[in-house]
């Protein structure tokens, strides 16, 4: 059967996340009505990260097996069409061997963070960040946030139902940086990893979040980290700024997309 | 009477316009409604200019009168409370002159529009840009454009219904750039006069698209402003990509805000 590998954008606001519930609207299971559609039998993708609720994608990956030939171009607007009215987007599509995998072949996932500061609610970007009512000193956040890059029993930052195997995960990557917008100030996080244990990424933000407001020296961090203990944690930040980014393969199936 | 200027940012996509209206949601009626949470009787609040059906505020300017005398923050804080769900939110505010007029007092307004340029559905950008399937070249759309910079009988670009005494405006700038987001290539709009006419930006993107999608020549903008005829202009575009980004005053009544 020739595989077919899906960049999939997605809001993530009327889901109960990527994974295919019985009683809930999923994104898998949008992905997978839509596949019905065109080839109508039951349907099964497989995609590189399984995002919570409220979490969006902008580069998600995924692949799906069909029965017929399709040109790359043509199934990802079939699935468009039959996709509306529900917020998910196939942005790219590309075949690729029957034995690469969306979720196995990965080698890297980038995910993404916005928190807006203000005061006054965005009417425009409700929904796309985490607001909050202050100021951030995003140095300070940035110093919190280097004790966590590199190889680490990430205990601490894991939520207690994570089902990974192990806690120790490589951190490549976190960099902050503040952007100004014409909505206000923004802080933006980059975080890249092989892989995140469950609520990871939240752990992080909202435990920076506390450093930026001063509220958190940036060595406790390091201490929360050392402690291995998920009480040491500060507060897991709301879903609704995360964005899974990217996602890293050795080859770009999309290159040619 | 105490006067206050405001802010204003609000999504163009559930109100018929900025105008208070009998039948329909406007942005004008959803603050007066709030103003009256606060002093009950009959509010009439100013704008600086009265956006259509589908608009977006970022940085709209209103005045209104108050009988008590209010704590800017307080004032704004109260308006955001009362407002809700409403997309509609007060940024700032600040104690003005009694002659101050949000309207009147104007120097010029400041227009933004934003085009996304891509196939696949916008899931986060939906109802914030005009989206469009095709590439545009932003180079011969500027090369349009600059016939439209100066002072002008802007009859080719005012709808049939606009109200304004004479069809001569100054366009101060209009400057076009290409902006390359996460979800895709956009194109930048920036636009500013004192004082516009009706339908007067959407018109000017409706008929510079068809330039930069390469079935207009360049000249053929200058061609049609010197028609002085409404039927020369090209398309007009739809609201969801336009945004009243700023207004101008001889002093700026929010600097110390």
């Amino acid at each position: 059967m020739p595989r077919y590998a899906l960049k999939v954008e997605y809001h993530g606001a009327p889901f109960a996340g990527w994974q295919r519930q019985k009683d809930h609207p999923s994104v898998q299971g949008a992905i997978e009505s839509a596949l019905a559609k065109l080839e109508p039998r039951a349907h099964t993708i497989a995609a590189a990260g399984r995002t919570d609720a409220g979490v969006h994608g902008l580069g998600q990956v995924a692949h799906c097996d069909m029965d017929k030939d399709w040109d790359p171009d043509r199934l990802a607007g079939a699935l468009n069409f039959h996709l509306k009215p529900a917020p998910v987007s196939i942005v790219a599509c590309a075949q690729v061997a029957e034995d690469w995998h969306a979720r196995f072949s990965a080698l890297e996932r980038q995910y993404f963070f916005r928190i807006l500061c203000r005061r006054a609610p965005s009417t425009h970007q409700a929904g796309l960040v985490w607001q909050i009512g202050h100021q951030l000193d995003a140095a300070m956040m940035q110093d919190g946030a280097n004790h966590l890059i590199g190889n680490h029993d990430f205990t601490t930052f894991r939520s207690s139902i994570c089902q990974a195997e192990s806690p120790v995960k490589t951190l490549d990557a976190l960099r902050i940086e503040t952007v100004d917008t014409r909505w206000g100030p923004e802080v933006h996080f980059h975080v890249r990893a092989r892989s995140f244990l469950h609520n990871q990424v939240r752990s992080f933000v909202g435990t920076l979040e506390r450093v930026g407001a001063g509220a958190w020296a940036p060595a406790r961090v390091g201490e929360a980290l050392s402690a291995c203990d998920r009480a040491a944690c500060g507060p897991v930040c709301p879903p609704q700024g995360l964005y899974l980014a990217a996602v890293r393969y050795p080859q770009d199936p999309f290159a040619g997309a």
